[in-house]
């Protein structure tokens, strides 16, 4: 008879998620994590990363606090105090981690500390840090292995100078680094490159794809705008780049490249390198229990169960080939529970699932791009509403944005797009629009408040009708 | 034959809404206006006062800005400078002035400045500013007459230390008042209370019921929230109270007041007069052209058509009684063109619009409260969750917060309830949820990006399975 109803190997989101909802479901469970509870997303991605982009804010926001009516005395500019930033980060981390090993503890989730292997017959072996070994044998085995971060070869990741977003969401550095180089224009790259940019750091992206901003995933008019608040801010970019090999120099690092325009060089205080994420399989005892792995390294799984080719073991989150967010990794793990326990699951819709990038102005969408939608054979509709005219976004000083949708011509919203001051969570509105398959409409006809930045997404709405209101 | 097709009587939110809404329908319209275009929504309500809230958001965020990671030297502290948040409140209500003065324009609206009535035969007689008369006949009429703030009476109204929002939005003072009154606590006494106390006015609310912040509307468990938090930020507040008349000192206003717990005295600077706004319908021809008024002076209306009782004359906006908010005026204008084109408008679902308080924390409701659906014989299940460990609300610094969902029992949504931070823009995903009926699990098995505010949402949701994530 197994120990437990389910053993899940590894205690970030997709594991901790796994845990608590089969928790509360009733079934017993031991969780197996090497490091802490709350994975990369707790400690080392998403929240210290958007603690920093708060951070960012508030100096946006202190900077500008004079021509909104918040008086300093004259000649009294903010400084980054990274150190306090960092120690606020801290903070919300420790806080979070906190709050969740007790929410663990509370719904009697066994959490087993060390390295977790597969073993051929489909229990997990660990190993403590004390070198001692347990077994842990589960009626399931739910896989949330995990990603890291990805180098690029002959590029030494020293941790100091040249370092990944492991680093520098957990810098313990006394001030920010004056010259920075980001290499890769993508989700995490952008991120800090908004930080970095609006803390005063002189700041270069190099992405090796065109359109170097979000290269992949977004509507191009939506990262377009991004794109040119960025650069409006002072952050340059150079797309097509091809880095070369870094020279260390008593002052900083040279970072070498060639763009279709030649070649070039800069010197910077540290190299963030952020070119994607690779799924943590290596060590999991794959081979051994039988779980197969693809070319790439994930874990293959049927994706309307999250079952790996090994009856009763399942996967989830960035160790399968996923979008690689924290909520895909929630919404994975209910599926494979709820497969679990018999019922029929409502399998992920990963062509329209939430995207978010916490940039400044955010971006978010759902649904199919313009280019994305045409290519697929779909006759569509495009309508677009700048945040220029909006109020809301007028008090707040934040009228760099666009709402923009993708519908089937007479038909429903297939994709959702948005840039602008709290995209993220305003995008959950279309992403229901998506989701549901409402007609524009059915979603114009509601009432949207005045004033609020929300409007936006009902003028645009609107707008299929023929007619409008403001837009 | 008419002059036109549509006469809006009034520029106000409700005017200017049925003015662009029909001209983008191909309808000639002639729009008067006795002042500006935009209304009290525009030059003396929404829009100043969300400019002068963000004002004070701006304020708590620099006076917190070192702990986020922004130093100032020290000892420096931030002072309210009330003349550059009065500028720029006016340049941004000047710039949404031009912008809708032209949007008017290009839709070839004729707007008439003057004051309009409506004349026996049904036609807008109106009086310009040098006292001469022109007729406007129209194959509608729609009036948007729009409200003003009511007073109390006995008290005069002097504009100066004794105000209504109407001077409160308009403020040409040097400094804020060091001590303030607000008599009534609902939407517009609550706003101006969350503005004064944030920006360091010693303030007292008076309001004659009890609970005595948003004494009617929202849902008690949501409101509750938001008096606790402006009383621990230094509000003081009082209930029940019966105001008395007020002494004019040479160094203030005397307010005397009674509560339950005896009579008292306050001396403050001003006094803000806050206790609801009346339809002003008094000289708009309504006796003489049949058009029949209620008892409050309301339009009397067909709120499925917003027909008064005379054919061919419609009425919308807070000159109607229906709840005073300038998005339900843009959405009873549309459904009023629609019908006067003959279509077959989907009315206005009163019980089910969104409803928005801006104040720190913002609160927003559509549909049923907890209560309401009690008395009115729901079998009810209801489900809240605090945004107390909500991993953005933390790295926000605004973790006072609360979603409440009210669900029929094993049915739908009835009402979607929030306070918290940008409470003014999640609740459109709420708001869909009530509007169309969705069971909880439907939304529940829906996915919020990680971190967001939103995700307090779908935790709620989920908790209507009996299981949950992090809830």
């Amino acid at each position: 008879m197994a120990d437990y109803d389910i053993v899940v190997l590894g205690g970030g989101p997709g594991g901790y998620a796994t845990a608590l909802y089969a928790a509360s479901a009733g079934l017993t469970v031991a969780l197996v994590e090497a490091n802490k509870v709350g994975g990369t997303c707790l400690h080392r991605g998403c929240i210290p990363a958007k603690a920093l982009l708060h951070a960012a804010e508030v100096f946006r926001t202190v900077s500008h606090a004079g021509e909104h009516g918040v008086r300093l005395p004259d000649g009294v500019k903010p400084e980054p105090d990274w150190p306090a930033a960092n120690k606020r980060k801290a903070g919300i981390v420790g806080n979070l981690h906190k709050g969740l090993s007790g929410l663990l503890k509370r719904r009697k989730v066994n959490v087993v500390f060390g390295w977790g292997r597969l073993t051929a017959d489909g229990a997990v072996a660990v190993t403590g840090e004390d070198g001692g070994t347990q077994t842990l044998s589960g009626r399931a085995v739910i896989i949330c292995a995990g990603s890291a971060p990805r180098a690029i070869p002959g590029m030494d990741i020293d941790g100091v100078k040249v370092i990944t977003s492991d680093q520098s969401t957990n810098s313990d550095a006394e001030k920010l680094p004056e010259r920075v180089a980001v290499i890769g224009g993508g989700v995490i790259g952008a991120e800090f490159a908004s930080v970095f940019t609006d803390m005063g750091v002189k700041t270069t992206l190099l992405e090796a794809l065109p359109n170097p901003i979000l290269p992949l995933g977004p509507d191009r008019d939506v990262a377009n705008v991004l794109a040119k608040s960025l650069a409006r801010r002072g952050l340059t970019v150079h797309g097509e780049a091809r880095v070369g090999t870094l020279e260390h120099t008593g002052s900083g690092v040279v970072v070498p490249f060639e763009t279709p325009k030649g070649s070039d060089k800069i010197e910077v205080d540290q190299v963030l390198v952020s070119i994607g994420r690779r799924p943590v399989t290596e060590d999991i005892g794959a081979a051994e229990a039988g779980v197969r792995l693809t070319d790439r390294g994930f874990v293959d799984v049927d994706p309307t169960t999250m079952l790996t080719s090994r009856p009763g073991v399942y996967a989830v989150g960035d160790c399968v080939n996923t979008p690689g967010l924290a909520h895909i990794a929630y919404a994975e793990a209910v599926v494979a529970v709820e497969h679990f326990l018999g019922e029929n699951p409502v399998p992920v819709d990963y062509g329209k699932v939430p995207w978010v990038v916490y940039t400044h102005p955010e971006v978010a969408w759902s649904g199919m791009t313009e280019a994305y939608a045409k290519e697929a054979g779909y006759d569509v509709e495009v309508h677009k509403h700048s945040l220029a005219g909006n109020g809301r976004a007028m008090i707040l000083g934040e009228t760099d944005g666009l709402v923009k949708i993708v519908a089937q011509k007479n038909g429903p919203v297939l994709g959702f797009h948005m840039v602008g001051p709290w995209a993220s969570e305003l995008m959950h509105e279309g992403y229901l629009a998506v989701n549901w398959e409402a007609l524009p409409s059915e979603v114009g006809h509601l009432i949207h408040a005045h004033p609020s930045l929300s409007e936006a997404i009902g003028e645009t709405m609107i707008t299929f009708s023929g007619r409008s209101l403001h837009g």
